[in-house]
């Protein structure tokens, strides 16, 4: 049995008819990461991937910049906490994490960023390119591979991919989870990225926008939408950001030259 | 012009052809909220509603229970910065709201909540009943109030409603904000909500169930698919659940005997 899914009795109605049966629902799981022997955060997740989970979680806060970073981990998962140790003190790290940053130190139009981002978030010097065609097959794969979202229509996807073929794919109920377990993935593995691509079912907001730049990857491909900061965020850090990926369609918004039609002369004005 | 989103130039594919154009980006504001005179969150949000989303943040949060529990409240949206001051401390508070709570002092099977969400979470005790019809035109109404949905496909709806009539509809690019705007609406403007419903565009997670038992509302509409630490907490906070309603359909998961069609001897077996 699929355990990131339960059954629940549901009255289901087609216009006004009613229907009593079983339907699968999306489990969401509470998991609590105890640092260095202190609760340090709880985040609700679907419970797969747990221990890529708790690394990519704790990269994306800035806490970890490598694997190596972690003495010990180890998950107890009928309770739902992750223990986790470092081999550095996490002080200072809990006071900004938070925190908000507003200057001019690091960029241009860099308008915005949590403390802890500043430290972390990086320019990608990636100089992977892919055709239209391949992010349609990479987005029709995430697409396909998730056939949770068909039956609970409550997940969300993250992908590592290279350009013609899809390396990992991390399921949860959480988008920023999602991402995390791949970016946990990647660091466990010690999985090199330049060359790699994310590809993500979710909303492209300037936070995942960041985890990307953290996990050092040239193109996001999205089914959904972007923001402002986050397309503002991608250009002052190099990062490829195409979205509306789906039915044979895409906008390509942020560093076209990593997109091979893009880059050529025919693009036609509106 | 409308200051929730900007223009951005976008190369749109069509198959292999691609056109350059100008697309509208959904605003992506960070606004930090201030109590009594201290740092005390940053949120990323839509540019609307500001006073509003700092007054259902607050409450949502547990930092406070009514409008009066405000001393001052002012807005700097030049520099993204809410003011607040409340009538009593707030120690206790930060160091609470995101302590994991694991206990059975509060319910049969409420396993697992935030300790702020055990001191404001209430079981909902109100008389409401709603049809199918009634719910399918709400959601139809809040679909076609969110034009901004449409044009740059980034951003969810909350809204209050009485059975017939939407009350108020708030929008942001998080899901969480734009239930906190509506709360912010409701706790500032006094409104009884025993009598009302809400209604959402996005994903029902037990934290999106919790603020709806916070705000005092029994019934949730909802167009996506809810998770099953949502539904156990409505379950026990008897709050009637309603997903999937889209296109003359829906799913009610807890406590039916809100939705008309669903309490009569009618219903179906499987």
């Amino acid at each position: 049995m699929d355990h990131t899914q339960h059954n629940w009795q549901v009255i289901r109605f087609d216009g006004q008819d009613a229907l009593s049966l079983d339907d699968e629902i999306a489990i969401e799981f509470p998991l609590t990461v105890i640092l260095n022997g202190e609760e340090f955060a709880t985040m609700v997740c679907s419970p797969t991937d747990l221990e890529e989970l708790a690394i990519g979680f704790l990269a994306s806060e800035g806490v970890i910049r490598f694997y190596d970073d972690i003495i010990s981990l180890s998950i107890d998962e009928g309770k739902g906490f992750a223990y986790i140790d470092i081999n550095h003190n996490i002080g200072s790290i809990q006071q900004d994490h938070s925190k908000r940053f507003i200057g001019s130190c690091c960029g241009k139009s860099r308008q915005f960023y949590f403390k802890s981002d500043v430290r972390t978030a990086r320019t990608v010097y990636s100089r992977l390119s892919v055709s239209a065609r391949q992010c349609y097959t990479l987005m029709a794969q995430l697409q396909s591979e998730s056939k949770q979202f068909i039956r609970t229509g409550g997940v969300h996807n993250a992908a590592l991919a290279t350009q013609d073929d899809m390396m990992a794919i991390r399921t949860d109920i959480g988008r920023h989870n999602a991402l995390d377990k791949i970016y946990g993935h990647i660091l466990q593995g010690h999985i090199p990225v330049k060359d790699k691509l994310i590809v993500f079912s979710g909303r492209i907001s300037s936070e995942v926008l960041l985890k990307v730049s953290k996990i050092g990857a040239g193109i996001l491909l999205s089914k959904s939408a972007p923001t402002d900061l986050a397309l503002q965020l991608a250009d002052d850090l190099c990062i490829t950001v195409i979205g509306f990926a789906r039915e044979g369609k895409m906008n390509v918004y942020t560093h076209p030259q990593r997109v091979v039609e893009a880059t050529e002369e025919r693009l036609m004005e509106e």
